[in-house]
């Protein structure tokens, strides 16, 4: 079968893989209907992890189930399903706690595995004609029949509810006001999820102005930081300080010099979010960075402003998605027309043309908001 | 009357200070019966703060109602009454919330208000023969009458809310493990809190022996940090980590050699908590310390282990206690005998001789766990 | 000044009554802008209370502070506020804890006070020109100046709180299904909060065509109950039920042929939500109701099918809202658009035809959805 | 291999039954060691439920697992396990949402499966040498190895997890009253996890002198119902009323002459509850019973006194426990020893002789709280 495939820094191409298949009586066989570019996969792409050459990549999968394994009981041949990014087996002590990003027993190497992804497992990615799927009753999400809705369904897989999990991370509730650093994919999730959760208002900061416009489209509060400081700004629309707010970019923030400085989101946040509110962290931070600028920064440490953020009696959530938490209320949210995720998709390709994407893509190029690929087409 | 009046660093003597008297129709008098040095009062002995001189100190008061304001209600004369340390209004945005520690109204400079506190108002600590109680309807909290468990009772003004504040800030549910770094004061005092609220086992990290001798003696496990890494401890006791983390150190702390690292408690705490745990952090950390020995410290700010924070997809609450959230079950816990954290005083001295008191309870003299003054005596 | 005063069942008129005046120094006096006609002032009207004659009627009020007394600080002369209808002290152990519906101090015979209305202490309406407002610091909402949204934040002082208190009960979360019961101005109310809080899909049960007009114009779905029975349309709409209810009917329920059974609304509450799924009941239920119509009900008892309730393992919350814990983020949402509770006023009334109002009302005229009353015009 | 057989109204033997064998991939085989006789048996014993003749009994059942199916991975040969009474699919929509006593696939028709259960589908039980156990990797608790604590562990397939349910339904925080009805084994132990959550004070009504003294051996306090009118007794002692509530009875509780008033706890409860209380219901209620006394009651309804329900704003929450959440916790604190059911272990038998233990239970012999059977003995 066709896959895109990891060779290193920057190369990736679409190739002959082994046929994904059936290994073990729990799995599932998959043919992906439609899979997404995800910003974490540029980490790779660029080679900022140790993911290892020939791995087919993709974690943001959905398709038809074409075959099941002897133990598969709830899911059947035919079904429509997205695919939770994370793997999980479903009866550890985490994933029986509802924590599916920290499975303990899906990867060898340590708690949470994912597909096609550095340091998740030996699981093949799903940006291919067809994915293994461990542990399907479990991790498969059913999807209503036919094909409506394909490109608002295709976010369930990671970013909504990965949006959606810095919003409740943040402790959020209707009527208090956010503030969601970065417009990219999750930022705007993020931003689609407060309104959804009833903000009174959604603020999203972010510089790069088509990302923005798509932020006001979907009724949140556009703050150009280059404009102006962005706590500043916040503070002033506010008279003083937002309830809640939300890291969407990680650690590779930039100050506007261009230098990247991890720690630049998270004290901006602290400055701006009230005594006592919450924040929710699903920006990816890592523990070791040896391609980081600093010192600190390799070691995965930052300079934190901890005196504020306790002063200010602040709490913080952080951390991968529990994607299973989330995903079927709101897919019935997508079914009923509630939420539209799929404002967010720029481009449509088939998947012999994915290392294009991932190069216009992570050249953050105008208008290149979000790829999704076709592996039928 | 007398006071307890802070002259300097290191310098303070019980003097003839102003009678306190009602101000406002909201306010009652209270004749103090006992009042506890707490260590965060050190802080401003040791000069670390910018506390006026000529401050009454001490926030840990309680007493009997002498003489209420004309607005006054619930409250009666004769009332034997704990007082919170944080001083609140009870109607603004915060305090409606249960946020009594950071209200709005009762400190002109910033959120939060304490008796005899730096920067937290212009209020007179209660070290002294009597206190001024602003909005005494909300914020007294009446005792049974008598004089039984005065020396538990005297805790529900501070640090037995505050140690079961840490508790619930790392979210830990009956059954679970945690860890409490810090056998100080308020260390011991979520130490008996986890106990009581069913910890299947509370760590107390320390390495002063007669602290953990008392931590042993409330049903905790000491975990001694002079014997050997105390995360590599926890991770064998445990068999790979503790589901919760409690910070009950703060800013100062020290390193193996002495050398003050502000850092050095949370990265322990990080390393040692499982994935997806929680940690509380009630040991006190501020914006600005120009007395700290470096210059992120300086500032505030400390090397965070953020890459493991986040990858573990832990969370983190912080701040001072909002202690009306407790105090009034702890009240009942201590009636019923069922919490009994008078184990923790150590000296009872008169008033008159608080200012040795403060001198040797700032040395950390063997011995000196926690002092409690009786104005009367 | 003027007030509408209840001289008997079905007699009300707007008379000359004592001026409204501050009495205790944490007063205030309110001079009323808008005051509304509550359904369960027909209750009172209808003569199934124990209401005194003479009584100023009124518990949904808003206006403009007039004078305060010496112990308020926190609110101002000309302050715009709105007014819980429920007057609690903020200082007792409810208070304390959230449930100022259920103080503990305002209303001498039992928990719980309210303005003029029956059993809940001796306090005069606001159907008036003015309103002395107990524990004013407390229980003032303070409004954005000037005049906007009027119609909008007058819902803040009950049926928008309380019909939001009802979804709260019900546990809801977003892209849950959930039906209301009845379509009146709680329900509504009720169903305008479901959709803002994201229900996938927010039923409405009732049979009057005008009313579930209202609700299908707010994004819910109307179910006609005079055309099938109810439990079955909406096993069939949701594929076998839904996962939470709303009793926004209460003890009035009538049966088709018009007889009044108590336990009709509940029962079928029960039947129609799925096995775990919760139930709030915002529906006024009675200990006792001399007028009922059979033996159970005049003891304020019910046929419940609790052998359902139990086995299908359901939970239910009830009783009177505690406004203010919704209130200051209800109003958040008015002022950024994003609430409209104002789309159920159908009749603005200057406080001379307030007798008129209430007999239209009362009869559920077709349209006469809700009463706002203008005390000024 | 030998079982306890169902024959009809009080009519139970061990017989040759057959033997008990991997049936489906995600099955284990448990060799049992300990399985205990429930109240809940007595319902099928005295001929109150359908269950059919042949069916062996038991659901609260521990063991060692002799044998896995193909799709078992977590659990392993030779672990000793506790069985959560409830059998559970762990990924249906009820079970991922941690609700497996309402599994929507174990059990053909309805929500919820059980092993040996009237009415909980086709599964045998456990009072025999082996038992089928499906879904085992989600279904078995992994014990510590060895044989320590065996009768603690064996209360953690039903009655510790349904006592502490009750508790947890009830809302109870720390420092709180709470009365549970009802000192058998399931009120037992509900006032043994009341105790060890920190109840201020944890009342237990009944009146039968040797469970109320079992009662008071683990820390409650016991209110003898024959001596006085329950909800006066509780209302003398905690000066108004208990902040909490659990009904341990069910429907077939009785009035003081004997006669069976299956309202007479839940309005009992209701009386002593304060106004905002939380009410707690483990005790077993049916859809219908055939065999009740009265009209209402054969329909599974009852006079349940819901305006003063409503009045006071209670909350309530019922039914079968979710083992699941509560069972690995319990575990550990009985590990730690601070957790010991086992206290309440009356009688240990063969299986041989379990007969007689059904017909001594059944009887509510003096001295007979509760009984456990080894098969192997």
């Amino acid at each position: 079968m066709k896959g895109l495939v990891y060779h290193g820094p920057f190369e990736v191409s679409v190739d002959d893989v082994p046929d994904a298949r059936i290994e073990q009586p729990t799995d599932a066989l998959v043919r992906i209907t439609i899979t997404n570019i995800c910003g974490s996969d540029l980490h790779m792409y660029e080679g900022r992890t140790d993911v290892e050459q020939g791995k087919v990549l993709g974690h943001e999968n959905m398709g038809i189930v074409e075959e099941v394994g002897d133990a598969v009981g709830r899911v059947k041949v035919g079904d429509r399903v997205s695919l939770p990014f994370n793997i999980a087996c479903g009866t550890c002590a985490n994933c029986t706690k509802g924590l599916t990003g920290f499975c303990l027993r899906a990867n060898p190497d340590g708690a949470g595995a994912a597909y096609g992804y550095a340091s998740m497992g030996p699981y093949a990615g799903g940006q291919a004609e067809y994915l293994r799927v461990p542990w399907a009753d479990f991790n498969c999400l059913t999807l209503p029949e036919g094909d409506e809705h394909e490109l608002d369904y295709t976010m369930l897989s990671d970013i909504f509810p990965t949006g959606w999990h810095g919003v409740e991370l943040s402790k959020m509730q209707p009527g208090e006001t956010i503030a969601i650093w970065g417009a990219g994919p999750v930022g705007l999730m993020s931003a689609h999820s407060a309104v959804i959760k009833s903000a009174a208002q959604a603020f999203v900061v972010d510089h790069q102005p088509d990302r923005l416009r798509l932020a006001e489209e979907i009724g949140a509060t556009p703050v150009d930081a280059s404009k102006g400081d962005a706590v500043e700004q916040l503070t002033e629309l506010t008279g003083g300080g937002v309830d809640r707010g939300v890291d969407a970019v990680g650690y590779q923030a930039h100050d506007p010099s261009g230098e990247e400085k991890p720690e630049l989101v998270l004290n901006q946040i602290v400055a701006a979010v009230k005594p006592t509110g919450g924040i929710g962290v699903v920006g990816v931070y890592v523990p070791q960075d040896p391609g980081a600028e600093n010192e600190l920064a390799k070691e995965g440490k930052l300079a934190f402003d901890f005196g504020q953020f306790f002063f200010k009696g602040q709490s913080m959530g952080t951390g991968q998605c529990n994607t299973k938490n989330y995903n079927a209320g709101l897919r019935d949210l997508i079914t009923q027309g509630r939420a539209r995720p799929s404002f967010l998709v720029s481009h449509e390709l088939p998947l012999a043309e994915a290392a294009d994407g991932y190069s216009h893509f992570d050249k953050r190029e105008d208008g290149w908001t979000k790829v999704v690929l076709h592996p039928a087409a």
